[in-house]
């Protein structure tokens, strides 16, 4: 379905106390006064690479593909690291060679990954300091102009990527799992897929399971976070595909005492 | 005033650092590009019907007529706990049947509320965590499309109201009033609205009165903030139309040590 | 470049928890249906107008000279501050009188400021705690119209602004200047100019200098935050033109224990 107004949407650590995602805005609108802009967050982790990468997987692929989504977590600004510019049939992506278009590059179909080196579209003089302003915001607006995204730049090849968190068998029944993100409301999310948990019971035979996190041990799934009895820990394929340990109305984060990035074990009995 | 653009005003609990906000409004403007969606806030507390329900009373009626309002706080989904769609002289109301608009349906001239189950509308497969995303956000998209209210479900009469709470005499010249929000500020913002006070004075001969609010006692009624002396706890008719309680350039709640969902006194003498 | 949508930017201390920003954006819409607003921030720390000042001089210039920059940072909502709208060749402004403008003032080409008194664009019955609502939203969204500045009200002369506070010699060779805005990354940012620092150094023979800030000394500028090592405090002149002390992906505010407000030296050997 095509939509007139070119949407650009704003994904950064920026925060909202300081004049930063104004300026970005001022820009856009300076360039491409259509432009539709959509705060995605600000509150991004600030530098962290790896949770712009998740949020990033979890909201492009609902846009319009003509969608133009802008991502400047970037503590690389005034380095060497280059600026990007790419495309999916999901969207238009402009970002800072870092790695937090990984699980973009991970589903596939990506085109050219491209380096923006034509400056001219640049603001100048430009700041060591705030590429977001200088470089991204432009760069997106004339996206949202018409121009298209070979004249920003050449394809490159060694474009950064981090490797995606995988399940890892540890013994025979026993996998290796990570808490990838946690939620405002404490929920724990993890990289376990739906169907890779289908696969681990699928190469058993007692098809019975336990998940070990923190120091709580959870046996069965739940269909929703209301299943779970005050402060009981359960465990939900969440609506971004993977499991979550939640607790009803309550933070699983909390009560169990685990933050993003811990492991936790999947054992099939 | 006609508006061109359909306007669809977002309120939820989900916080700003999640890819939930973005999510929604992916989902809305592949269906409808044309949407103005505007953010009221997603810093309702988490999982509290109350707190979101009076938000929502406050600034629905600001908004064109036509606007449609989408309210996400929603401790019950994945349960039985319906969602509803409904309309009234001021707007259009898309969220789920658990109370959060009692007080739209206490100010009466509200249409038929009806139960949303034409689930063709919907994102499928729907996640048993994230109606926002699977049915919120698709019913709303598709009202600003043009469809009807009829065409979602039946109207039922059953919807879920809480009571509003309301000044109790609890003996002669003596009220039990509540404070019902503590806002940003620190201001304590009350049940007691300028003409029920008025009509407690009216029925006393003295017209003197005292509002007694945690350990401090107010005895008259300020205009405006800067009334107070430096951390006096004074009392204002408010924006809202209830009395609050405020310190000049000060947090009321810090100084009293009153929360939200506190009682306060009111006595005529 | 003209815009079609006129555009009308919102920085406010309203936070984003309460109804308050939703309130005035209804009433925009409601009065200019076609409306562009811009959230630049509801984060402003509470009744700080130099702080709202501040980041006010680092985005209007920014946006198209149409746009409508709309500020209300108004401890004094109530009293007999006036509301005044003006314009420059970058934006036109409306806000409190309260000193917010005084960095447009300062930075010149400022047109007629008036104080708005044509009360029949506000909205009725004005509480004296809501200007933000009753006064400056409809005046904002009037502008939007198209209503021409002078039909709000006569220039007045008399407004009020603040001193920019600027480096002082305090003896040969050596500067007081201070840190003037802490930013979301912990960065101290400053009121000294590079094109000031220039002049300092001119002065001097040697062309060696250090700063002083809290107890760390820095005696080189550097170029961008990576040229720190981990934990070290830099200098480098940011993306708004002022000095600023970083700490590579760290915080120089929790790191030197800095403030807002605070002073530093600046010394020429």
């Amino acid at each position: 379905m095509p939509t007139k107004k070119p949407i650009i949407t704003l994904l950064t650590d920026f925060g909202v106390q300081d004049h930063f995602v104004g300026v970005m805005k001022g820009v856009i609108l300076s360039i491409q006064p259509e432009a539709e802009i959509v705060d995605i967050s600000h509150n991004a982790p600030p530098h962290d690479i790896f949770q712009a990468a998740f949020l990033l997987k979890n909201y492009y692929s609902y846009f319009p593909s003509e969608a133009i989504h802008l991502i400047v977590v970037d503590p690389g600004v005034g380095t060497q690291r280059r600026p990007i510019v790419t495309s999916s049939e999901k969207g238009i992506f402009v970002a800072p060679d870092n790695g937090v278009l990984s699980y973009l590059y991970a589903e596939g179909n990506v085109g050219d990954v491209r380096e923006i080196t034509a400056d001219h579209y640049f603001l100048k003089p430009r700041s060591g300091t705030f590429d977001g302003r200088d470089v991204f915001a432009p760069v997106a607006a004339w996206l949202a102009k018409g121009v298209g995204l070979s004249s920003f730049g050449e394809p490159i090849s060694d474009y950064k990527k981090f490797e995606i968190p995988q399940p890892s068998l540890i013994q025979s029944g026993a996998w290796k799992c990570k808490i990838i993100h946690v939620d405002r409301f404490g929920n724990l999310i993890s990289n376990l897929g739906r169907e890779q948990f289908k696969e681990m019971l699928d190469a058993s035979e007692q098809r019975r399971f336990a998940f070990r996190v923190g120091d709580h041990t959870i046996s069965k799934i739940s269909q929703t976070f209301a299943d779970g009895e005050k402060d009981e820990v359960i465990a939900v394929f969440g609506s971004s595909g993977g499991l979550e340990f939640c607790v009803n109305q309550g933070s699983a984060s909390a009560i169990t005492d685990v933050r993003a990035g811990r492991d936790f074990l999947v054992k099939i009995v």
